[in-house]
């Protein structure tokens, strides 16, 4: 059974509608369940997945075996904040971020509805992931862009040999377009961002966050909005299990050249408002009109959540923080650390808390030829010798 | 005891030479040891490592954690070549390549010598790598590379902020004299190809292997031979453990534009000689002057192994094809699905049987901005519902 998230009605999870008639996202109910020993966390925590994904052998789906990836505990960024901060690495995910998890999971409802073909409305991580499984489970693909995408983002899509279309039109009306195209005949299936299936698979992230630590936030690179939804989910499904006895304070970080959520929330709202010029160097963040951002608003509201931006300053400067640990991310996925500063100064975090950011996806996914030349020297094979002694 | 895989000389392990006087690589001597249940396979194959390393907490050093890859069983390849054949995705480490595995435990080594800087010769994986760990491991970083380096390639490593070199004069000879530089002296610790530490390292990715699968052959790419040896190592020291009956066949497969490997084995050569002009789009694994390449040689002697090159064109078509399973790799990674269509026309792998190749790096590593283009069309938001009800 699916559910709308703002005015509640029901749909059948045997049809491939993903969106409510009243635009709010769709919702698998809340499942609680019990947590089995051993495997994967799709093993461990299948108790908390719809009926018609239990009835599916993830193994037979034949996985890329998404999920699992490293808790690290970063010390030297635990000191310049205060807090104890771990980073939950989705950049070794198989096509190197989180979404994959939600493809899965996506990608199982589409087959048990049996649709030939999927689709999706994406131009980067969403669309590499959708390509990359649908080969995987022998489906064809097709990616719908906007006309004026880059031949780097195309050629990261392009690798998997989906059918690309590139829309002359407005992209956001392209999103909804697709699902209403699709919403009564499963043979393409759209798996766009915030559909409720991507959601159950974006649950197994708060179950590995909640296995490794014990955060008392966790900080969350918002644009769509699914991401944060999915992680919520897993959490008050958790709650509700009696399994975790007060679910972590949620923060919603954006890019400060394209957050809607933050402004509605700052300002009160119910609703978000179309942002009207995206700009900033997070592009993999920057949805102009989140379809899931009335519902990240009213998760904050319920869980005294935190909502807050960054600037693209800040956001190149937390890149190279996280890289100094060891992990080079996309410019999205430092939104996290990048917010730390604000929070911890203005009391919203306190000292010594313990905070979980997701690191979304990997820094190989934005190369733009540049770099800073300071740390580039030349010398003669030469001068290897005096320059090795001089530096010993 | 590090002992000259060629000379037999001994040499100590609290010394940082990690090459021999005649030039050979050294070797850790081999270490037969049981398989512990639970854990990663770094405490599940403890026993295997040297004295120097068991001594210490792989997780207090806070790795990235490296390793614990999926073994993937691709059936539509399998089908094609009429072999039960699995991908070994390295493409899902902390830095994007199987060079993780090793860096690990050679900065570990660098570590127990007192080492302040980590050094390391290289242009691509080996470099990003090391950097990462640097980082991770609190130690400064220099990694020196020629020249002509381009932007593309120097971006992903300076995405670590280490000091970056660039050195005019010949390459080659720079792998050597970083050697000889740092042999006494342990302040910087290069951190080359084929180092014995890395090797250590390698071995996992035969255990991972032999756990999760049983194969008759393993089909590595090889360059400098650091890989090949490490894989090659793992599998003896299983078999003198009694837990493997037999060594699967090893096949080295390097690119047709730089192949001296292959060129000496085919001519019946004891002794690699350098490749003059490399030229392949497999650039990961274009060493003209390979230091383990005697090495592979004696290996592939001794264990009946087979040796082949693959033309461009075959590595491009097999990218293609590995995609088609749902991993995008580098070219280089590519070679082992390549060689398979001739080693099974001309019978060196026979029907059936079980192969196993190793994917050993991102495709995102090696984006050039050209795809092929035939695959994209173009179409307006208002022809979509045409599209899709043609489509469906």
């Amino acid at each position: 059974m699916l559910r709308c998230v703002a005015c509640g009605k029901e749909y059948s999870s045997k049809k491939s509608r993903q969106i409510c008639r009243c635009g709010e996202p769709l919702e698998v109910e809340h499942i609680p369940g019990k947590i089995a020993s051993g495997g994967t966390v799709w093993k461990r925590f299948r108790d908390f997945f719809p009926q018609e994904m239990k009835e599916t052998d993830l193994r037979d789906l034949h996985t890329l075996s998404e999920g699992e990836t490293p808790t690290i505990k970063v010390d030297e960024l635990s000191e310049i904040y205060d807090v104890d901060l771990y980073l939950k690495n989705e950049t070794v995910n198989p096509t190197w971020s989180f979404k994959d998890r939600g493809t899965v999971t996506s990608l199982i409802h589409a087959s048990r509805l049996g649709a030939k073909t999927i689709g999706t409305v994406s131009t980067g991580n969403m669309a590499s992931s959708v390509a990359a499984y649908g080969n995987r489970l022998g489906s064809k693909t097709v990616v719908l862009v906007p006309e004026d995408i880059s031949d780097r983002k195309l050629e990261q899509i392009a690798a998997y040999d989906p059918l690309i279309l590139k829309v002359a039109g407005d992209y956001g009306d392209l999103f909804y377009e697709s699902l209403e195209l699709s919403a009564d005949d499963p043979e393409i299936y759209f798996s766009n961002s915030n559909s409720p299936y991507r959601i159950e698979g974006y649950k197994t992230l708060a179950f590995e966050i909640i296995e490794e630590s014990s955060p008392d936030f966790v900080i969350i690179p918002t644009s769509s909005g699914g991401l944060f939804r999915g992680v919520m989910k897993g959490l008050i499904e958790l709650k509700k299990s009696g399994i975790l006895d007060k679910i972590p304070t949620p923060v919603s970080v954006q890019a400060a050249g394209c957050s809607p959520i933050v402004r509605a929330y700052q300002g009160g709202k119910k609703k978000i408002e179309r942002w009207s010029e995206p700009g900033t160097e997070a592009g993999a963040i920057a949805n102009p009109l989140p379809p899931g951002g009335n519902e990240v608003l009213r998760k904050l509201d319920e869980h005294d959540g935190l909502c807050t931006k960054v600037s693209d300053e800040e956001i190149m400067d937390a890149q190279n923080k996280i890289a100094s640990e060891g992990i080079f991310c996309q410019p999205a996925s430092a939104v996290g650390v990048a917010a730390l500063k604000d929070l911890r100064e203005n009391g919203s975090i306190e000292k010594g808390s313990e905070v979980i950011t997701i690191i979304t996806g990997s820094g190989l996914k934005n190369l733009r030829g540049k770099f800073d030349r300071q740390r580039v020297k030349h010398i003669d094979i030469s001068e290897l010798k005096e320059w090795y002694e001089e530096e010993s």
